[in-house]
């Protein structure tokens, strides 16, 4: 058992990144990580408080969740902190109107929102659709805009699925704020405030928290970053490069969710 | 007459950018500008020498030139300085098999090079073929090289078309670059090394010769660095906001080509 499991003394809380953590999307949907299914069901079972904090904007919440059941976890839509609701909250405190550069699974997000005349451009992981005129028509609404306002749903590089890495929501945002000269606003991680979001709604501080994910920047460096601790798991898109992050180092590394379900329940009450 | 135009004494050469000071581009080929086919006939019966200096990248030479001939343009494939033939020079050079990340309509520049097993990427103005597919494909690419390779043919932001601004190469080439954690490589304004080539084509010194574009920072900032001087026309791409930018003041602002040439032909003997 590793070392420095003691480091988990003192978790009350638990977040979990779902993609490359609980499963591998990919065509029909995804396939679960091995022992995730079970490692989620002993942590719910556990005296930790768990929550699911996602950068996922291609699916809404509840298709994400209604998938992840039919892989067997036990969630539901409320146990999810995601990107599009907390954007969804920021455009109505603000009066932004959007042009909505995203996939049509998550457009259903978004169905309250004003998007007449747009007066600033969110985008989220579009996948298939961003094509080349997609980019084009967000770019043009952007340079038409006295102040443009740039909201972007995470800024991943990349994420996993069965068939191979996939570039990411951020690599988009980057074409964007590069073309336009501006920096976009980050909804998700590894922004504070979308961490700060998710620790109230599960009600436990950051430094009685632990977040596990499988990007070295966005969840481990962001958790961190928040007074949070944090692992890494050696599934999704986790390389071996990224336990020697120039930037980052984990609180701990660990194979899969199950080992790191295994050290909680070990170390955390002591 | 603008009193900068002093400025241009001494001037033996002169290096034109095409899309933007020519002409806009377009459907069906696109438009001349007002006055520009006369300019560049004066410029080319004076004893100024002249050479076309482009980061167009969607259109081979070959179809460049016959587009601007039928626009009633003076101009050879042997006078223009193009960024995929100096990729090319490159590509053989390093022993490089490129991935082409490129516009159907530019690919026989690259008819003679390997692309077999490739050890690297090529992007270009791909337009309309900036799929989600294709930007992935190259993604993956650059994923699995030990040393990832990519070859940028120029970095501008956007261009000017008949029916607005479409992004240019460079904001894909961020997209690439943030999802890689890598630095591209330019081949194409503003890198130096392409303005030195297309000076030493022309047979000028960098301080004999004057550049003429519509991009503040590709053209004008990019001529400057080599030792150039540089006007900004206000057609194309321009924008009133150059005129103040942050860290580029061109030697003076024309209206046009045909103003440019005007001053030239009144200063440059001088």
């Amino acid at each position: 058992m590793a070392a420095w499991g003691e480091r988990l003394a003192g978790v009350r809380g638990v977040l979990l990144d779902i993609s490359g953590v609980l499963y591998d999307s990919g065509e029909g949907g995804g396939v679960p990580i091995a022992g995730s299914v079970e490692a989620v069901a002993r942590l719910k079972q556990s005296r930790l408080k768990v929550r699911f904090c996602t950068n996922e904007s291609q699916k809404s919440r509840g298709h994400l969740v209604g998938l992840l059941r039919h892989l067997g976890y036990d969630i539901s839509e409320g146990e999810v902190t995601a990107p599009a609701p907390a954007a969804c909250l920021i455009l109505r405190e603000r009066g932004l109107r959007p042009h909505l550069l995203v996939h049509d699974g998550v457009r259903s997000e978004f169905a309250q929102v004003d998007t007449s005349n747009p007066n600033c451009v969110v985008i989220a992981d579009a996948g298939e659709d961003f094509s080349y005129q997609n980019m084009n028509k967000a770019f043009q609404v952007l340079m038409e805009l006295e102040n443009p306002v740039l909201i972007s749903l995470g800024r991943g590089r990349y994420y996993k699925e069965t068939s191979g890495l996939m570039l990411d929501v951020g690599a988009y945002t980057k074409a964007l704020e590069y073309a336009c000269g501006i920096e976009a606003e980050v909804v998700g991680k590894p922004s504070p405030e979308f961490f700060k979001s998710a620790l109230q709604q599960m009600g436990v501080e950051a430094h009685q928290a632990v977040m596990i994910g499988d990007d070295i920047v966005g969840d481990v460096g962001g958790a961190q970053r928040c007074g949070m601790r944090a692992l890494q798991v050696r599934t999704g898109k986790f390389r071996p490069s990224d336990e020697r992050h120039p930037e980052v180092k984990a609180d701990g590394y660990v194979d899969n969710l199950a080992e790191a379900v295994d050290l909680l329940l070990q170390h955390a009450d002591k």
